[in-house]
């Protein structure tokens, strides 16, 4: 039997401590993962409790008010972005309807085509605060607070949650070469959990 | 030969410009609903030139801001309602997810159980500004703006348009009692309009 001296000893209790130190600490992060990630089943929400965030998305701040992941949400899925000045979503397409509500702010709404084998030079529409647009299915396009002083504030509503959505680095980027984000920016924290399915 | 007395030409005359103005009249009428009924293909509107209406709902102002009558949606459609002190829905249930988001003022949710014969003894939840809830598909409900001073406004979010409701007199209604309202009040008027499918 191998003898143990005391500055062994020391060492191991230290290492247990050490570790016991990371479970408590890692313990602690996954208590509140699964806190944010646990469903909401709450029938009336506070929307200014929900948890928001930019999800790597520079001048963006999202909250999703009624999803999929989040709550279950099957058909549709809202969510409230905010943009800061000059802050812009990426140019991309999804096979599902999408509404805005614009309620502050101003901005531009850029549409590419479909039919061709890019999108192509985008058409470009003013948005404004009390304006409403649908972005026709697998259009590509983009949403930019083109406003140099005031956030762009919008509801967006989509059908068939959750979104599968294909990036393209510009506009004359082939539809075949653009690629597929799934899960969205804001799904990925909580992907894991389980998702009904109809 | 059969005469024709000056009096009899005069009242053929008379009615000649009656049958005209009646035809005029009713193009007027005819353009103007066929101008109501159009639909509207622009890609960016302006909300407060939607028209608005109660559509024979007392207390209630209702506009389509993305509608399958309306706009040729084909999966969710958005609404923005606003309930004067003591208005409400009816009591109705539907087989399509419902999202609403609370932008002014404060009311009741009223929900009942769709598992049970009838909707029962309704659940109540407040209901307030920056507030939003789901209901669950099939569960019998009603928004009843019971602020005595304020406007209730709120964007309802429903999947799967055209709505089909059924309505209940009561909650003691049985299930099978509800009356179905399809096409819903705002889609009557232009119900004849082509609807594509997807």
């Amino acid at each position: 039997m191998r003898s143990t001296s005391p500055m062994s000893m020391s060492m191991s209790m230290s290492c247990q401590i050490v570790l016991h130190l990371l479970f408590f600490i890692a313990s602690l992060f996954s208590t509140h993962a699964s806190s944010l990630c646990s469903k909401d089943g709450s029938v009336v929400r506070n929307i200014s409790e929900i948890p928001s965030g930019n999800y790597g998305r520079d001048g963006l701040s999202h909250i999703t008010i009624a999803g999929a992941v989040a709550h279950g949400m099957k058909e549709v899925e809202v969510w409230l972005h905010t943009f800061a000045p000059g802050a812009r979503t990426p140019i991309h397409r999804h096979s599902c309807e999408e509404v805005f509500v614009v309620l502050k702010g101003a901005g531009t709404l850029l549409l590419g085509s479909s039919s061709s084998n890019s999108p192509g030079t985008p058409l470009e529409f003013k948005i404004h605060a009390n304006s409403t647009f649908t972005v026709p299915i697998n259009d590509p396009h983009q949403v930019w607070n083109t406003n140099e002083h005031e956030d762009l504030q919008v509801f967006v509503i989509i059908s068939r949650p959750p979104i599968k959505s294909f990036i393209y680095k510009d506009w004359s980027m082939p539809h075949v070469a653009a690629k597929l984000k799934y899960p969205i920016f804001w799904d990925e924290d909580c992907w894991d959990s389980p998702k009904d399915e109809l």
